[in-house]
Formats: structure tokens, C-alpha cells, sequence
């Protein structure tokens, strides 16, 4: 059976075309920079956004239109399974990921929901199988049922952390078991709505003891792929943990967890904390850090996380530019964690807004490609520093020097320093030059 | 001379006082908790902003009426050594802080400037011992020269990372000869105005650099205060490194620098970066890291450091509890930076704006002094995680305990999970009737 | 039956009442400047938050315990103003507010949805007899249902605009029957998602049609109650048309609807618009437009509406001090437009929230009456544009001055302008004292 | 003698051109719609910021190199209009704007600075005559000098009042001699610090009668150019009254003063605003409000006003077709309100910034102009809204209904509305292909 039978496979048609249902900018197979940008992109779909989800805002109901929208329970989560491959198969990614109740319902006990789980894991393995479709990363959604509502891993309850502690087990066996090649943790509870009754040193340091017994768990059972911590300020609580990159680097640091995570970054959790998402990624990178990424854009104006598909060409040739000097995405990859909008209610958007954000993710590699092959911020960024190549400069970065040796040398070429203009306005219209001609 | 005639000495006189020039709330020798009021508080005035700016603002020139204001050059910072000794023997506080450029003027080259410096620093070396005043802080301005505009220890330019370090080696002296409790770094131009053509990770590299050898010149000199960093996430650079608290001690960790430095947070610092002034104390204090404030506060509703005198009594009283719970803050201290509004010109004014500031921190000292005293939030707190305190919280917080172990227990208490609530409004309640009762 | 069968009916007990259901400032029946406490306040519940929302938020679902959460349908909806009524008169406030769809179930057609309505009404007409208990004001709900997911009177679709044109001539029979003394238009969807496909000039003709024809059908039927519109700049939709009180009014003056319309103004929705609660009273006021508040209070550092019961005494002592200058709010009242937060789900909480606003507000209250019988604000702006009562001032004001008298009077007093301080820092220190005194 | 020997005269080269002094988009003579590039755009460079500003920002001092820096008083005003006039040629751009202030050094008394401005007016006319180069607007600086520390035409300070008065009255006059095509008021200083100490109805009449004298002076004095005010919300003040296009629409109602003005919109203020430009746009163009642009652009991470030059193709474009749906912008034009950054302090980075933002505006003209050719948003908009051509939505456009007939149409449909899917994403990727396409 097809769930959207009105909509073809999608195929590179190039920029003419008129198809719909095409991506004119994505080329699979077209190679960049010694890379296919399949490979470049590892383009994945979010199970929550796309299959799980309806529409509904705070103000108001579910709006999509969906086939799938008359079962219910265990059924419905089978059919959604059926749905999702159909989906990933004509879009042609390699890649989904997943929480663990997106994909299967809570029974009334733990042992229950494990069950239903399993179900739809065994019917993901086949599909994944006959597809070749592949995990990305599954995680724990510890933010929607009521339990967590003083969080999970950071909850003021030792019962619920127990829960939280039996689900993220769960949810490694479910990595191992289907090959998942990242594991994620974001905490959306794990925060506070309330400094004023928050033992904030207490729950950050169970937050520590759980990281560390998820990561001897998961090497218990063989897991090899990377764990993922995603950084978002707020929403849904006031203020949650794993503010930023700094933030949850300086947590993972003080805990001695550092080498067993990277992050998995988010456009609109940067903006939401009033960074650019390039500056967490360049953060991420500078710290060895960079994992994944969850694509999508905010809007600048709202206070909200929007996750808008993302068509900016500026946001994104900057963050494929910090990728590629990354030397690529490792195990990570990019996950669109979007949603159409609440007005996008038809089953066409689903694909009308993937494709824009594939799109825009291949002209945004092409661009940064470009960038990169010409050198462009190298240079600019190599002579903009020449002075730490020789001299004083060479002796500052070598360490070969102290406040002394300093001070005299600023005594003596007293009044003559003469720094360069940086040009910015200058560089920024090259700038347009390189990403509109993609 | 007095500079500031008709304003007598500041006494402490009571709430139903009607002059306006004495404290209500302030009463430097009442004791609270076992220390005096101004053992807890340790205020200081910040040179820069009552003695040296005049009320300017990117589209104003200054309006402020000062009495020393015909003067230039040496000569003016000579007289504003007087004028400051006076007010601060007026206001009856026991600290003063200051940047090298605040008390003295540039001269045509370092040499000089420092000759510039070694003059007034003369000068308040004798009016300190004169007064019992005392420096809680100095720094050094690497921000409003234009020698500094693409950074100071993070400049692209070594010539200018080798003035600064002359500059700061002087500040340290300074320091030692007066006898400074902490010294400052508040890195204004650390940081990026556009990420196209910054090396950030060299810049942060040179940035530790700067801070080792900076440690290690104050140890052969014999400086034995405290050093902190003031975080702050922008202006006047689109980024600051120091973004926030978590920023700041994610870079110390890294290089190896966290047990150096402490932590100077700044109110309206903390509400530019999104956070409430007591989560960043909070961060802080949590992380040993807690070391002085900048007492003032911004306006929610501007992006930009309006550094108002603090009279909001709701922030002020949860700065000082982090404070007391702290265990007060050591060497550091309250020091106001903060300045009056361009509309308040008149030399009276700045007596009038200290006056609400200290005020308002003494009646925050002392609604915090009643919640610690009824143990109103560590009570809150305890029933809140009480769960943590035997059984299967016990072993979470003691390490006992694996994913296995946890998993076996939700299985078992399946279904029966139970939470407390909150109780957050009438927490915010009574919180009012502790605020409005001092 | 009862259905918060902990909670006493709440009275008035004084500062010193250790008893949680118990008002300690809030005297219904204290006479404050010449009315008593409840004739000022006019204390309103929001049916929507308190009776009919369960605590979800876009992370997660319904948190709240509440005894009648067995029941569905019009079954849910009968039990729901059993409990109402029950809350109310325990509370001891005057009024109540709601939603259309707030108080019973959409059925299958319109006309199953009228007849469920009237069901509902006819129950609540009963216990309004028997209680005392009044309604402050109705409105529909145009927002939650997928009709209205591109706007209700607002629409790109005309036959939503017929659907929403019933649904408020429905409203506003229903406000006749039970007597309300407003009625309120909030537009939740009235607004774009989007610019890019947006004819905003024919959205905003249909929308002063819609008000119109809303004018005319009340009269018609008899309804004297006064229409407001309530501003709200955005959320759910990108942008709302009633951005803020200034904006509505140009719509209303451009319209031709001034005279019919005024404004109820939400502290939440302030924020959000980027103002503090009292300009937009006053802004309001000064236009003679202030008809009603939705009283709550948002997080400045968040994004989104979070609708929390008021606590902050600053804010809500400048509101009452507009609303006395006002002369009250006429027929409109305080509406507690607000939530417990999700962490807070027990039915008790209900309780300490309202009781914590209206503690709040009756503080408020008093401290803005000592604030206007001692003439604090008004003696400041007396002073402060006393220039304006006399010589050119008076000319200026009274309009018998022009550019060539004017000039003539500034090349004549040339260079002797003498501006006044603005002692900012004292009023706010002052201001202190007045607000913590009550 | 040339202030900018280094640089020629700035032509247009194409796309593939490598000269860093060439338009590689802007060729003024190129007819799109059936205008030239020049007379659609009628570009203006500011002269605050590029002949008068030198890079200062509130924490520190200018930075920019200028070859007139070693003149002082009305010799530097001077040698400022003999370079401004060599970049207006230089860069071949028709018109300018400026301040009273920007021009002309203040003297001790009104008549002095008034005798220095005709001083400064004589040249400019000749050099005016010369070049060919109009005055595209002028204003008054009443924000700068201290005495409108208060405000200006919303002073609490009568004579401060008169002094603005004379200053307008002479910045009509300046207007004829120089055949100004409009004239500008924006209230740097119009607006409040505190809402304590504020006579906000006074305030806003005082500023009404102001405005009323003004177009009675401008009218004897026969000044046939447009009247502009321009909106900005805050900064330097807390508020300012003219806050967006909305609230100035709303005074200008209220004092019956619509029809003598227009807006003067700048990018920056619209984003400080909570707004898009191209909505701040779209609401001045459906009340026929939309008079001339200030282009540049803000940092949305950033709270103050960063008047950076416009590089974002998306903003531009959009407000390219808002202008080009105007039929253009009459007697205003587009003026880069916009600075060099202060690290781009070489003379050359002037004309490299003015190149950026000329070039962003050539091509958004030109990708508005094929999305206006191909009515790309006229059909989508004619789609979207096509129930409102027949039927009950002709009715409802055409007044011809009520709310008795449109409930009965919605009874009688009941239950069957359809609505359309905004495919906004699709749309924001169509959008792409032609922004990226010119």
C-alpha cells in the first residue's frame, strides 16, 4: 500500500526544472571536493516532525492531513513504519532518526512499552534492511509524559530517574540492535522552571553519574557509535542545562566526560541562545567537539523554537563551511529537524519541505566547497594574523616569551603600531558573489 | 577643597528619615548573621563611572556637571583623586576600583603613560592610608584605544598582544602597590566582530597564554589577590569569549587555568546573556568560581548595558543569598557599576544613586539573611529531593548503582511513580512577604 | 457534591496568618481611597486556564490532577461549571471570564455546538443566580480549531469568515443572556505566518468589516456591555495585527471603530511587544481607550507567553497607579489570565496561585492609593514641566505661538537653557520605599 | 585637491569583474520596468556617517582614518564638503542627506551656529550646482548637545522646546535654499528614560503642535517637499514615541496631521522593533504611508541599532518589491543610513561599503522586479484569497452582508470547509531560485 501516492520518487532534474517534485540542486551522486555529496550531506529524516507529529501549536490542534490518521495504538505505530520507509525510500536519504515514543506507544507499565516497542524494531530491521535506509541516532524522549515533569536525569524524584535510567537502557539496546551510528541525549526537562526550589549542584552532578553509567552500559553491550549531547537553552523549561556549546563542553570537561561525547547541534538552539549557528559550530569544531548536526532554522524575531525547514543560504553555506573544515561530520550527520507548518497541512508539504531543505543544503555545500577550494577565508584569515608567523608573534605562540620580554619590546617600537583594516563590508559582498552562484 | 560642598557625610538615619542624604536601610555596623553589614558587603565605588565619564551615549555628548570639569590632562586626574577620596568618605564605603586609563591619561608614549600613572598612583597611595579606603580591584582598559580594535590578548596583531602585556604587567604592579584584594580582567574587545575573518581558536589559545604569563609575573612580584574574570556576551564586540559564567569556566578548564581565577559576574552581564543574575551566581558558586560582583542592573526590555544603579529588590535579595551561601564573597566585593542616567547631571545625583544602590543591597542582605535564618529554601529543597536521601536515591547519589540495577527497580514500582508538586506561586508568595518585610 | 474539598472558603486573615488559604493583604471590604478593595479590583477567573487547561506545553502533555478529569463530553463540561462555581465562591471574587469553547464541546455541526452551548448556559445562568457571581466578559475561540488555521475574521478562505461571523453572534447572545459587561475579541490567528503570502490590506478591510458588523448585531440585540480588544503581538502566528495598544488604536481611528472599542491589556502580552505593562496602560489611558486587564506576568528573559500568576510587586503597583489615575477600569476588571505552572498540578495549587495574584494586586492597590494621596508622581511632573504654565510654555500649550515667535524667544535667552535633573535614582529608591511600606 | 586620491571613479564592470572599485551590479543606466537602476533606487550616502562619524562606539574611541582629521571647527566643515562631494562623484550616487549638525560645528550662541550653517549652505549649493548631486533630505540633530537631555519637541523644559523650534525653523529654510525633496523628523530624544517621571500626554501634544507649526511654516516659506518621520522604538532613549510604522500612523491620526506625512523607514529600526523591514514596509504601503527608506541593516542577535550596509539579498529583495508595489518611492529614495564598521577604518573601506550595499540593491531591484514580471506573489496571493471574488465572499468585501446571513451560510455548509495549504516551504524555495538567480 502507498501512503503518498501522489508523489513520485524525487530525482535530480537540475535548476530548470519545473518538476515539483524534484530536487534541482541536490545531485547525489555528483561529486565535491573528493566526496559524493551524499556522502558530504548524510541527509536524515526525523521520525518525530514527519511521521509522529500534527501540527498542533499551543493555541491550537492538530491541522496535518495524514493517511495514516485513522489507527490508533500499536496499529498505528505499524502503519507509520510502512509510511516512513515509503517516505525515505522517494526522497532518497540514507538516513532517519528517532525517539523511542515517536516510533511506539507507552503501554500502562515499563515492561509493556518495551514490548511495543520491540514490535516496531523488528519491523524497522526489515525495512531498513530491503530499503538500505540507515539510523542515524535514536534517543529518549524523557520530556513528554508527566512523570518528567521535574525532569528525568536532573528530577528532584530518585524513582523517575530510576525510569529515565530503564529507558535510556532500553534505548541503547535499541541502538546496538539496529545499528544506530551516534546515540543523542537532549534534556528537555533536564533544567529548571525555577532556581528558587532547584538543587542545581545536585542535579548536575546525577546528570553526570548518568552519563557515565550510559556510557559503561553501552560499551557492556557493545555499542560503537558516538554519544551525543544537544545543547539547547530553553524550552520547555526556563533554563535547561546544556545551555549552549561552552555550557555543556564546560559540564562534559568538569566530569571527565569529554571523550565519550560530542554534540549534536541545532540552528535554532543556537539562535534561541543568541548565537549564530555558525559560532556553535565553531566552537564545537575548535573543541574537537563537533558531532552532528539538526537542520533546520529559527526565527530570528520569535522567542520559540520554530524548527523552519531551512532555506537560508547564508546560515547554511557558512555551516556546511565549518563541516567541511571539520574534516566532515564523522559518524554525524544532517537531520532535518524541522516541521512543516501548521498551514503546510497537506501530505505534498512533507515532501515540498525537504526537498527545499535538501536543496538549500546542496547549494550551501557548493558554496562552501567553493569557498574552500579558492582558499578564501584561509587567506583572508592567514594575512589578517601574519604577525604571529615571526617575530614577538612567533614567540607568543610558541611560548617562548613572558610580560618582560613583552613589555619591552612594546617600550621600544613605542606609538608605531599600525593595524590593518578588516574590510568587513568588503568581504561580505564577495561573500554574496560566492554563494549566489551556485 | 570640596568638591562636593553641599552634600555632607552619609549616616545611616533610618526608613522614616527625610534627608536625602542619609542610608534608610544602610547601617554599616549592624550585624546580621554575625558579621557586620559592611563585612558582608564590602562595597565599592567604581572610579570610571562617578569620577571619570560624563554621561555620553552613542548619540549625546556629556551632561553631567562636575565640579572638576575645567580641568585637563594630569591636572584632571589629580583632582579627581581628591574629588573621589571625598566622595568616598562622604558615602562612607570602604572600597574604591578602578581601570589604569580612569585615573590617569594616555601620554604620547607608554613610557609616559606609565610616568602618568606612577604620579597618581602616588597620589592615592597617600589618600588611601589618609582615608583607610582601600582598592578592592584594578584592571587595565585594553577596550577604548584605537590600538585595541581587533582585540588586546586577543588581537590579530602582535604588536598590540605585546602592548597589552605591557599594559597589564603595569596594572599588576599597580596592584601590588596598593595593595589591591583582586585584579580584574574584563576583555571588552575579546572577542569577535564577525566570525568570517576571525582564527578563533588561535585567539583563544593566545588568550591563555596571556592569563599564564599574567599569573606567572604576579607571582614573582608578589601579588597575592585574587585574579577574576568578568564575563560578558557582547558589546562592545558582537561576541565576547567570557559569554557567561559556564563560557568562562569552560575555557579555564581547558587550559588549565581554573584554579587561577574566580569569577567577577555583573548583573546586567548576566541578563545580555539570557540568564537571571542569581543563575549566573549560582553557576559560579557551584563551581567553587564565585569570586565578586558588579552590583547594577539593565532593563529586560534593552540589548544594550544600561549598568542603572540596582534598586530592584527582588534581584538584589537573591544575589545576596547565593552570596551568603556562599559563604560571603572572600576577597571580592559589591562594587557599583553602575552610573547615573544621562538625565541625572547634577553632582548630587551621584550621592543620591549610590545611596538607592546601597540601600537596596542592604535591605537584600537582609531579607536573604531571614530566608537563611528560617531556612526557607533549604527546607524547600530538602523535602523536594528527600528521595535522594535513602534507598534507591541513595545509591544513585553514592555511586552504587548501574543501569541494570535502576532498570530492575522501574520494572518493579511499574506504574506508581509519583511526583509533588511544585508549589512555585505560592513559594513566589511568600518570597513577597520575606522581601517586603525588611 | 464537592470537588476541592481540602480548601476552606479563603478569607482575609493579615499579614501575620500562617494559614495557606487565607488572604493576607487581599480585604475585600477595606475602603482604599473612597471604594473598597473588591469595587477597585473587580477580580475576574479565567475559565480557560483554571478550569479547563491541564498543564500541557509543546514538550509535553496534561500534568494537572483534577477531580472531574473522569468525565468527557458535556458530561466534563456540566461537571466543569460545578466545580467553577464551587472555586469561585470559595475564592470569594465577583467574576468569571471565558471562551465559548472553554465552557462546552464543539459537537459535529454548528448547531450541535450551539445546542451544547446553550446547555452549558443555561447551568451557568443558575449558579450566577444563586452565587452573586457575574460574568466580567466572553469571547469565542477562533483560534484552536483547524478551520482557523489561516486566520478567523481574517481568513483567506470566506467561508471561515462566515463560520467565525456565527460563532461571535452567537458570543455575543450568549453575553446578553448571561449579562456580561464586555465583550472581548483576542485574535490568536488574526495575523500572518507569513508576509510572502499575505494580502494584508484585504485582511485588515475584512477585520474592521467583521468588528462592524459585530457593532451593529450587538446593539441590535440589545448588549451594552463595552467591546474590547485585547492586544498581542505575536504567537501563535508570526505576527498579529493587535501588535500592541498603540497599533490597535491606529486600526480602530483608521476604521472609523474608536468610539465602540477599547482595549484589554495583558502584562504578558506587553512584554512580548517589547513594553512594560504600564505604558501600555498608559499609552491606553492617554487615549482614553483603558477598558480592562488580563492580569499575569511573563518571563522577560523567555519568548513566549507564559502567562504566570503576577507576583512582582514593581509591576503590578505602576498598573493599579494607572488604573486609579484612570479613575478605575469601568466596566471592565482584574481577569487572571494566567497559569499554574505545569509543575504545580495539584487542584490546591489553583488555590495558592489565585491567592498569590490577589495578594499581590491588593498590595498593589495600596501602595498605588498612598502613592496618589501623597501626589508623589503627580508633585515630580508638576514640577518637572512647570515651565509649561507659564511665559512661552504656556503659549506652547495653549497653541497661540509659532516657528517665528519661537525663534525669537530661543535667539533671545540664548545660551542660558538650564535643564532640571531627572534624580532618577532617588525617585526609584523612593519608590522602594513606597511599594515595601504596604 | 582629493581626499580619496587612491580610488576612482566607481563604473560598472559586471559580475566577472575583479577591480575591488567597480559595480559588479549597479549600472544605473540599465532600464528594469521601464525605469533606469538610478531612477528606481535613488540613491543617497548619509552624511553623518560617512563624512562626520570616525568609529567611536560606547566603549571606545574613533578609529577611522580620515585625510580631513587635522582640521578643526568650520575649516573641518569645509574641507567635509569639498570630500563629500568628491565621494558623492566618486561613487555616482544623486543625492545626499544630512543633519544641521553633521554640516556645520555649533557656536556659542544660536546665531553663530546659524551663521556657520549658511556658511556651510553657500558652498554646498555651488558644489550642488557643479556636481549635479541633490539633497535627498535634511533634518535636525536635536539629540546630540546636552540641553536635549529631556527631548526636544518632547521636552520637559519650555525653552528647550523654543530652541528646537528656531533649529526646525532654520532646517526649513535650509530645505528651500537647497531644494531639499523632503524634509525628516526622527525623535532620538522624543520618547522617555522613565515612565516615573513622564507626562506622556503632554509630551505627545507638545509634539503634535510642533509638527502642526512646522508644516504651517514650511508652507509660508514655500517648501513643496514631502514631510518624513522616522520610526524607531528605543535607543538612546527607553521609548521612543515614534516606536513603529504602526504607532506613528496612530499619532498622526489622532492629531490630524496624516495627510501632511509620510514614513521614512530604516531596516534597523524596523528589526529593534520586533518587526521585519519589509512588514515595516507592507503596513506604511497599505495606508499610504510609504515615503523613503533608510537602508541598512541590523544584527538580530544584537539589541542596539549596528546601521551596517545592507548585504542580506532575502531583506533587500523583499523590500525592493514593497517599494516596486508602491510604484515606487515618489520623492524619497534609498539612503545608506549605514556605518563602516569600526575595524573598517581605511577611507578606502567607504567607498568598499558603499559598493556592497549599492550592489545588494541593484540586485534585490532586480530580483523583485522578476518576481513582480512573473507575478510570482500576485498569483499566489489571487489563489490564496479567490473565495473573496464570488459569492459570500464577495458579499463580505462588498459590505453587502451581515451576521444573521453569514450564519446562516454557516449553518448551511456546516461542517465541509476546506482550506488550501499555504506550501510555504515550497514557496520559501521558489524564492530562492529567484533571488539567486539575478
Amino acid at each position: 500500500m502507498s501512503y503518498f501516492q501522489s508523489v513520485p520518487a524525487i530525482a535530480y532534474e537540475g535548476r530548470e526544472s519545473k518538476n515539483p517534485f524534484a530536487y534541482k540542486h541536490y545531485n547525489k551522486s555528483e561529486v565535491v571536493l573528493g566526496k559524493t555529496q551524499e556522502e558530504h550531506l548524510r541527509l536524515a529524516v526525523a521520525y518525530w516532525h514527519t511521521l509522529t507529529a500534527g501540527g498542533s501549536d499551543p493555541f491550537g490542534t492538530d491541522t496535518a492531513i495524514r493517511p495514516w490518521s485513522s489507527y490508533s495504538g500499536l496499529d498505528l505505530a505499524k502503519v507509520r513504519v510502512e509510511a516512513a520507509f515509503e517516505f525515505l525510500e522517494k526522497l532518497g536519504v540514507p538516513y532517519f532518526c528517532f525517539h523511542d515514543r515517536d516510533i511506539a506507544p507507552e503501554g500502562d507499565t515499563l515492561k509493556e512499552t518495551n514490548e511495543n516497542l520491540d514490535v516496531i524494531i523488528g519491523l524497522m530491521k526489515d525495512r531498513m534492511q530491503s530499503s538500505g535506509v540507515k539510523l542515524l541516532w535514536n534517543t529518549a524522549n524523557m520530556f513528554s509524559n508527566p512523570r518528567f515533569v521535574h525532569g528525568a536525569a536532573t528530577t528532584s524524584n530518585a524513582e523517575v530517574y530510576a525510569y529515565a535510567a530503564a529507558q535510556v537502557k532500553k534505548g541503547l539496546e535499541t541502538a546496538v540492535e539496529l545499528g544506530a551510528e551516534n546515540y543523542v541525549f537532549w534534556g528537555g526537562r533536564e533544567g529548571y522552571e525555577s532556581l528558587l526550589n532547584t538543587n542545581l549542584g545536585l542535579e548536575l552532578d546525577n546528570l553526570a553519574r548518568f552519563y557515565h553509567m550510559a556510557v559503561d552500559y553501552a560499551r557492556e553491550i557493545g555499542f560503537t557509535g558516538q554519544f551525543l549531547i544537544e545543547p539547547k537553552p530553553k524550552e520547555p523549561t526556563k533554563h535547561q542545562y546544556d545551555f549552549d556549546a561552552a555550557t555543556s563542553i564546560a559540564f562534559l570537561q568538569k566530569y571527565g566526560l569529554e571523550k565519550h561525547f560530542k554534540l549534536n547541534l541545532e540552528a535554532n538552539h543556537a539562535t534561541l541562545a543568541g548565537h549564530t549557528f555558525e559560532h556553535e559550530l565553531r566552537v564545537a569544531r575548535t573543541n574537537g567537539m563537533l558531532g552532528s548536526i539538526d537542520a533546520n532554522q529559527g526565527d530570528l524575531l520569535l522567542g520559540w523554537d520554530t524548527d523552519e525547514f531551512p532555506t537560508d543560504l547564508y546560515a547554511v553555506t557558512l555551516a556546511m563551511y565549518e563541516i567541511l573544515q571539520n574534516g566532515g561530520l564523522g559518524s554525524g550527520g544532517v537531520n532535518f529537524d524541522a516541521k512543516v507548518r501548521r498551514s503546510s497541512f497537506e501530505p505534498e508539504d512533507l515532501f515540498h519541505a525537504h526537498i527545499a531543505g535538501i536543496d538549500t543544503f546542496a547549494r550551501g555545500l557548493k558554496a562552501a566547497a567553493k569557498l574552500t577550494q579558492d582558499g578564501f577565508f584561509e587567506q583572508l584569515v592567514k594575512d589578517r594574523y601574519s604577525t604571529f608567523e615571526s617575530g614577538i608573534g612567533l614567540e607568543i605562540v610558541s611560548g617562548t616569551t613572558d610580560f618582560r620580554k613583552l613589555e619591552q619590546y612594546a617600550l621600544a617600537q613605542d606609538g608605531v603600531i599600525r593595524n590593518k583594516s578588516s574590510q568587513l563590508e568588503r568581504i561580505k559582498s564577495q561573500l554574496n558573489d560566492y554563494i549566489f552562484s551556485v
